[in-house]
């Protein structure tokens, strides 16, 4: 087994879905692990000074066109949510509270994550609202009160402000990101690069 | 012949002067004519209030050290200048005079935009001082006197100013951007995708 890849992505980034779809395929034939790493790039934009994507002119309405295309290219359900962005804490949260149950990233982990994106980007659910993270959360089999419980309790808030800062400190600064080896790879149209590099060892 | 490439680049962007180095052949595989266009992205700047890439905390070193990865992925020779960035004003106006002499992108286009990226970015030459372009645009065959004159004229002037007018509202909004048929693409990153698309008649 390679290192593992560590995937940062932000549940209301549109390429951090797209992405989030293909990383798993890719994981297995790169026989590396996943580390999934919820964050939130509200807080790494205080860091970084950057504004959401779309917020900005001319690249924002690129952004929006290029989100859609993207997605038909993979043959990924998406429709462009609104409201747009959003605040993704509790669905983070939800991720975090998972890990720290099971000790670790689990086949559940991937099924929550899935759910949550796919709620968000292809349902347009509100995953800001804790009973639609709950209802998502049963959908997959997961126990929904005992994380509703969870999301707001201390140590599940700390391990996400952890999660975050670590984040920072590894030089993360959008969604989604991936980490291999301390190399760092920017975006979903990296993710083709990513595995070039893991499979000829670097260059 | 399919629609053209119509490919927007400035002189002082390492992902433009990348880009550069691979868009005829992907042109050729395409079927497609090649339209330059270079630009200010200073000026594009002003609209979009984006800042350069380099400058942005965390981002800034990422995208350093992403240059050379990806320079050394497609084997182009690649060290990162200084000073960076560049104003690119007189590089730009040079090939625009060299359009409007000869009524339309040459091979002569393609000769001087290659010399001149390569000697900022891999030989380290100030590409803003005059007598350098001169002599860059000399080692290509050009009339080096004739576009020193040239380029501090003010229809030529004049050409600059039109051409980052109508790529702003064309909606450009970086370097390197494509657009094929209204399609937009930006990035060095989507240089697969854009051949994709054309190959597919989009989807």
């Amino acid at each position: 087994m390679s290192k593992p890849i560590h995937f940062y992505f932000d549940f209301s980034s549109p390429y951090g879905y797209l992405a989030s779809e293909r990383i798993e395929d890719i994981a297995v034939r790169c026989g590396c692990e996943l580390v999934w790493h919820p964050i939130l790039l509200g807080a790494v934009f205080q860091v970084t000074g950057q504004a959401p994507l779309t917020e900005a002119p001319l690249k924002g309405a690129y952004a929006v066109h290029d989100f859609s295309r993207a997605a038909r290219e993979y043959q990924i359900s998406y429709s462009h949510p609104d409201p747009f962005p959003i605040g993704s804490v509790t669905a983070s949260r939800a991720v975090l509270w998972l890990r720290d149950r099971d000790g670790s990233d689990s086949v559940e982990t991937g099924r929550l994550i899935h759910a949550l994106y796919r709620a968000y980007f292809s349902e347009g659910q509100d995953i800001t609202d804790n009973t639609v993270v709950a209802s998502v959360a049963e959908s997959v089999g997961i126990d929904a009160e005992a994380m509703i419980q969870a999301v707001s309790s201390d140590p599940v808030k700390q391990a996400l402000r952890q999660e975050v800062q670590q984040a920072i400190e590894r030089g993360v600064f959008g969604s989604p990101m991936m980490i291999v080896d301390n190399e760092p790879f920017w975006g979903h149209d990296r993710l083709e690069q990513m595995e070039r590099w893991i499979k000829a060892g670097g260059w």
